[in-house]
């Protein structure tokens, strides 16, 4: 990532958010034969590491352009994160979100401000609508994942990990579009090559454990997984990062993805989305990969309608 | 509290237990007008407060009566308390528990080493088993709020609070047997005498605030209220404490309890049980006992049956 270096990207987007805690549980540990360090944006504003790279992305848009806002289509974390940006920064957000995304999370964008656009749930009508309001506006488009200004910006969360707690030998960061994967690899690659990146991807939804297979990005058909932040897919930007530095994708089954959130609730009494639950589970379904390793999770959010829990 | 300092107490138990954080939000600060602090014991050991006061009362017991054991009837986050206590300490402990206990605090009593005695949920069965148990095994009685070491083992909570927020206005704390209210009443007068103590007890087990007017210990009868664990009554050794300290007792109805619940997982991504969300809900009904005021929250437990939410 020549000529945009990680630390100064950390220290103009470190301001505008919280350093968020690093938590551990005997309990959790001892389940896993590993040392486990939950690096918890679940306590993120907006309740998603996504404002780290929504606030990166627009920090760098030039200063008159910037003024006639921004726009995106997301499942939902990106979309509240980038109204809550764009609100601290002074400027507007056009959101286009699926008809079925979750009330919780289009009351939240409501509530940071965003403007909202619904349209189908298909990719092909997320996009021609995003389009449309673009026109229109003069907004920029930021896409969720799939942006430079963004992975660097999500490269912050495992920057703030790998600085305190010192000899991680591995991380597992969750894989949906492939933005918090490829900035783990960033700030692992500059602050400690040696740490190990594992992806964690719901089995009903693998499309980056068969793109880095293949060696190419292959489509994300029929995605089918309660974690509802990892149906999307890698993008052309995101990919190459992802290939150079991930040790190996690990596949979850949704159950277990259950199972791990339901232990992190009750045994942690942490509110985590299945998205990010499933770090853990990666690593009970792996015990031997991690076993006596100091292993940090890649928490990234706690958005979830407590009226359709899967418990 | 004659010979028996705050400070020797603190000694000799905060190395059995965690010092736990204390938490703000800025929404919920705006929502209520006051500046909130949430002393968050539902990442306790045993998920509650409660292991503070067996700790202390477990290390009251001479060392040779101490290896029969200790016994108690609890409905549920003492009973935990107090076997996982034992175990640190060693020591066999006897848990006489109602019949319709929640399950997953049973479960709990069992994975922490308690040895269970089930009984009908009457007062009158429990301490019948009670004796029982003490006369068959020779185990020392431990009451969970009605006892001076407990009380001021609980106390080391709310002097955490205060050693760490300078500058309290008041602490609103959960009443339920008396104890942790009683506890912080002493920790309070010790350390910063000006700080307003307020107890926050369902409207529908209010035998605090009657006991209080009336100026002696009213039964709580038929109590009724989401708050299992503030079911129970004053006792005459916490009473006293209570009504030399406490500025006023805030009835807080069950639907305003689930509302504040939900909002502090949505919102701070923490769970809490319905006995500790209650603190939150007594500030925003009476909101004008609190604008612009320091307030501490006494966050006593995270401990719930998540197939039984009321959300």
């Amino acid at each position: 990532m020549s000529g945009y270096p990680l630390k100064e990207t950390r220290a103009r987007v470190e301001k505008h958010i919280y350093r968020t805690p690093v938590l551990s549980s005997r309990l959790l540990n001892s389940m896993s034969g590993a040392e486990l360090f939950f690096k918890c944006d679940n306590f993120q504003m907006a309740g998603s590491y996504k404002i780290r790279g929504a606030t990166n992305a627009i920090l760098s848009i030039p200063e008159d352009k910037r003024q006639q806002g921004v726009a995106t289509h997301s499942s939902g974390n990106f979309a509240q994160a980038l109204s809550l940006a764009s609100k601290h920064l002074g400027i507007p957000a056009y959101i286009v979100m699926p008809e079925n995304a979750p009330s919780v999370k289009m009351n939240a964008v409501r509530d940071y401000g965003g403007k909202i656009i619904t349209c189908p749930a298909t990719l092909k009508d997320r996009e021609e609508t995003l389009a449309k309001i673009i026109s229109e506006t003069g907004a920029t488009s930021i896409h969720p994942s799939n942006d430079y200004h963004v992975i660097m910006g999500q490269a912050t969360m495992s920057a703030e990990l790998i600085e305190e707690i010192g000899n991680l030998d591995a991380i597992v960061v969750p894989v949906g579009g492939g933005g918090i994967l490829a900035g783990t690899c960033i700030s692992k690659a500059e602050m400690k090559p040696t740490i190990e990146i594992f992806g964690a991807e719901p089995a009903g939804a693998d499309d980056a454990f068969h793109s880095l297979r293949l060696g190419k990005i292959m489509p994300s058909l029929q995605p089918n997984t309660i974690a509802d932040g990892l149906r999307t897919q890698l993008g052309d930007i995101n990919f190459p990062i992802i290939q150079k530095y991930v040790k190996e994708i690990l596949r979850v089954e949704d159950e277990d993805i259950i199972e791990a959130m339901k232990l992190i609730w009750e045994r942690m009494k942490i509110i985590v989305e299945p998205s990010s639950a499933i770090t853990f589970a990666a690593v009970l379904k792996n015990k031997e990969q991690f076993l006596g390793k100091k292993v940090g999770l890649i928490i990234t959010g706690g958005n979830v309608s407590l009226s359709q829990l899967p418990f």
